[in-house]
């Protein structure tokens, strides 16, 4: 037997107990005639004492030998500790050691094993099993797999059913980059890894299997953005016989138990918004409410007068920024840069300072009086002591500007609390997006989401105009699930497939089976997916998705730890009857 | 609101109540002034009843119109029902429906959605999502579900932290064939899908994450015999600072709680055998005791007679078969017949017949008299009315032979009974295999298994003999997990890699990052992964995986519901590097 108990557990009512601990040492306190070591494992540090008159100087020197991150087992007896720390669970007691055995000795780690750390990202990622030691990254894995024990408890609880999907499919063209399989069984052919088991869920419902879940790995080979991961997990859930609010509500009651179990935050009713009011309020189909900010349209008020900035634009719109008319010159014309940046983009920024006497001070005074200002004010909802912040452009460009802006200072001003929670419904969705350079619509959720009611005519005349029964759910400004009922129907899917491009052939070829099995009574679906490593990230009150991962990969999709991907050898290419394109 | 109750869920005590209900028409009886429709959903069956008397001619003649899995809304009142039905939970009730719309239509399904289907393996599996429907596949898909649901709670309960490993990672040549993924980002290198997360567990435990476990996902590119799938789930669990016997005791108890939660059966202490026992006693090292028959070593009492073949064997095995003395000739010859099938590949076989006078008759008369053959009864336990089969040959291949003979004679016999269920642990299994046909050593378990304390010496000259702490969990002679403990120093796992043939160049380069890890105070540590597939069908009383995959893949690795894998375009490859080796 290794261990009688773990290095968190003893406290003052085990005095006079006998012990075995086993963990790692933590920290080493020599002063020559005693040592006190701190051995940890993952439940904690107990303090472990060697004194060369209650025990043996030969087990004081040994324990005066010990190398940090050594793994050892100690035996002794559980004493209450002269000087009690009061800011660990086993505070009050140490271990005075009898037997000491070393299990496994240590190289120095190449950084601490300390909350704040000495390392750099870089080295922690190589050597991710020794970051694993340390608490922060230690607690985000308990907390993630906490979480998911609490969703699966849930929707168990709640009649799903978590079916495995397959993970060696079919290549798909439409969506993202697929990763693919060389299969040496089918020569020349290709499985593909799933960027979610959609077309898997949907055929689940048609095998009435009415409500399903899982939480399952799912693959997309794009550029990675700082934040993205070529893997990622998602809780993937799909319902038979439900419309959108039945879906609404189910996963409403998911996140709420969610909030409450992991967060102990009690959340009534979520609220809900259209897409287009997100994007009119927020610029942004995302928005963070945790603080107000809200856009306000100036052009009525600030347009046809002599400002032809303004005049010539599409949109003129601003945000009040709580508290900010103090704003130095010099702060105001760093934040004027801020929006210049190439990554916001924005040409200028037109400002209004509200002072706490009532008057106002632009930096357009030349063409708007006190009176026209108090009109944008009033728009956007400005208090004396506010800022006015208003970009003006193209429509979609200064909305998705003024957002990044309104972010922004909402950092600035600490109003984006990671301990609060608002969650929010973002609902009709457009069925379908422009990409406004090949000038051709693309699905918005995906190619099986189903238009709303009697608007599959409309797809003729005015595609951009459909809505979709299409939803997300918002949480802190970071989309963590969005969903949609589906289409259940063969002519429907198959019109769908048509505008987004495919001839019949193609969705033939890509997607007869799921065209097939809506033949065969399909009833009518629709689903959520949740990232889990975002939604976990965002619980936890993080940012980066990274940290709550064992095992992530860096942004050029590399393992570091493990080195991969790696080169493999010819054999293995020749069974695949594949061959690298640039042999050399 | 599709539904207001399910098809399972109504009772007499609903009568009077309104109630509207969704799902597939299961049957249609039809008799003119009166018409009948099992609506049927996952939940089960519930009888609506159309009647031209009591609702509307329009609506029977509506009803008498409706096609078989047509899906179907239905809005009615329940009532008591005429003629009862006690086979079905809702046979005392009857919905009368006042209004009725069809959701969707269906073909006629290309097999019948009933337990005994006429659909033969291979359209079920074409249209698998039409198989789900039926009972028996929607069931074991549920049963899955418990029965990973319980896995998790025990073992989340237990402490055990379940982290989520990568799908892309690194090849190695060792063990069975990688599926490869060519990676975009990174030009001519492969990710490759894990054989198991193996090496990952081993990190976590170097991590400090001391007891953690994950239902995963493995993949294995082999020639797939029957039972096998490309893709496979694993029950994956690993423990730092423990022994052999913390594993078995741990993973005994997850074993137990699964066969009392999910079949009500109570075992105690499970028996343990070693690997040495188990083939010596039953020719195989994962024994089906739930019946006796074991082997009976004759070649003290059975050699040094005239009978050449005995005399020139390596070994002569028999066994007891109860109740066979009765076999006639033409059974026994079918029986010898059976053992000469290529498949198992016996020259012959002897048999004894223990008549219920205590007399003998046997095939080798000539050569034994009644004194020997009531030795050969003594040894292989044979009582009057037995049949004793004897085999011999070299020891290895005939202990084979008879272990196919024990197997197919219980099977015949009835004694291999799929709800009573004989756990056993098979222990100290060796540490290397030999490969006759390259004279090389392989990994019994895996090239991480630790030898035997003190045996590592061995390992120089006698690599065959040396034992290690490996062991199976095996259920009615099917293994359902296997693990042991693994090395956790650098040294041992650089002479273990020596031993199975790496240069230290390609040792570094596969499990460098392992190798390094240990440096850093690896703790000792162990594990067990149970098939999950497996596990689930033998729990659910059934032969094969298959039936309780959602969505199997056929012996060629073919998943021929989405015809998977396919050919990918010539974009995809280019982007990827790769080209098809034999260019067309």
């Amino acid at each position: 037997m290794y261990r009688s108990n773990t290095c968190g557990e003893l406290r003052a009512s085990h005095i006079g107990s006998e012990v075995i601990l086993s963990g790692w040492v933590h920290k080493l306190r020599d002063k020559g005639f005693v040592a006190w070591v701190d051995l940890r494992d993952r439940y904690g540090i107990t303090q472990l004492v060697f004194d060369e008159e209650r025990t043996s100087k030969e087990l004081l020197e040994q324990a005066r030998e010990l190398g940090r991150e050594t793994v050892i087992q100690a035996k002794g007896q559980v004493i209450e500790r002269a000087s009690k720390n009061p800011n660990i669970p086993t505070g009050e007691i140490e271990v005075l050691v009898t037997e000491l055995t070393i299990l496994n000795k240590s190289l120095l780690p190449p950084f601490t094993i300390e909350d704040d750390t000495d390392g750099g990202e870089d080295i922690r990622m190589k050597y991710r099993y020794l970051d694993i030691r340390r608490n922060p990254v230690k607690n985000n894995l308990i907390f993630r797999h906490r979480v998911s024990m609490e969703v699966r408890k849930y929707l168990s609880d709640q009649g799903f059913i978590d079916v495995e999907t397959p993970y060696l499919i079919k290549s798909t063209p439409e969506g993202a980059r697929d990763f693919v399989v060389p299969s040496r069984m089918n020569e020349g052919q290709f499985y593909a890894l799933p960027q979610s088991p959609q077309t898997f869920k949907q055929l689940l419902m048609v095998g009435g299997m009415d409500k399903y879940f899982q939480i399952v790995k799912c693959f997309r080979d794009e550029d990675l953005r700082a934040d993205r991961q070529p893997e990622f997990t998602q809780i993937d859930c799909e319902m038979a016989f439900v419309e959108q609010e039945d879906i609404l509500n189910t996963f409403e009651g998911l996140t709420k138990h969610l909030l409450k179990e992991i967060k102990g935050v009690d959340i009534q009713e979520f609220p809900r918004m259209t897409y287009d009011d997100a994007m009119r309020l927020y610029g942004n189909d995302k928005p963070d409410i945790r603080f107000g900010m809200q856009f306000g349209e100036l052009n009525a008020v600030a347009q046809h007068k002599d400002f032809n900035v303004f005049n010539t634009a599409e949109l003129v719109v601003g945000i009040a920024v709580p508290g900010a008319s103090e704003y130095t010159r010099k702060e105001i014309d760093a934040l004027i840069d801020w929006v210049k940046r190439p990554q916001v983009g924005a040409k200028g920024m037109v400002y209004v300072k509200c002072n706490e006497d009532g008057s106002y001070k632009s930096s357009v005074d030349k063409f708007y009086d006190e009176q026209d200002l108090a009109k944008w004010a009033e728009v956007t909802g400005a208090k004396p002591g506010d800022l006015i912040c208003v970009l003006s452009g193209d429509a979609n460009v200064t909305r998705a500007q003024l957002s990044a802006l309104r972010m922004e200072l909402a950092t600035r001003l600490g109003l984006r609390k990671p301990n609060e929670f608002a969650p929010l419904w973002v609902v009709d969705f457009p069925l379908l997006e422009l990409d406004e350079e090949t000038g051709t619509y693309h699905a918005m959720h995906h190619p099986f989401t189903s238009p709303k009611p009697g608007q599959l005519k409309l797809l003729e005349t005015n595609p951009g105009a459909v809505k979709a029964n299409a939803y997300d759910l918002v949480l802190n400004g970071n989309e963590i699930g969005g969903g949609s009922i589906r289409i259940h129907d063969k002519e429907t899917q198959a019109t769908m497939f048509k505008h987004l491009g495919f001839t019949p052939e193609e969705a033939k070829a890509q997607f007869g089976f799921l065209m097939d099995a809506f033949q065969y009574g399909a009833p009518p679906h629709g689903g959520i997916a949740f990232g889990l490593d975002r939604l976990v990230s965002i619980l936890g009150g993080q940012e980066t998705i990274r940290d709550f991962i064992a095992f992530p990969k860096n942004n050029s999709g590399r393992d570091v730890m493990i080195d991969a991907p790696a080169t493999i050898n010819k054999e293995q290419l020749d069974e695949l009857n594949i061959s690298l394109a640039n042999n050399t």
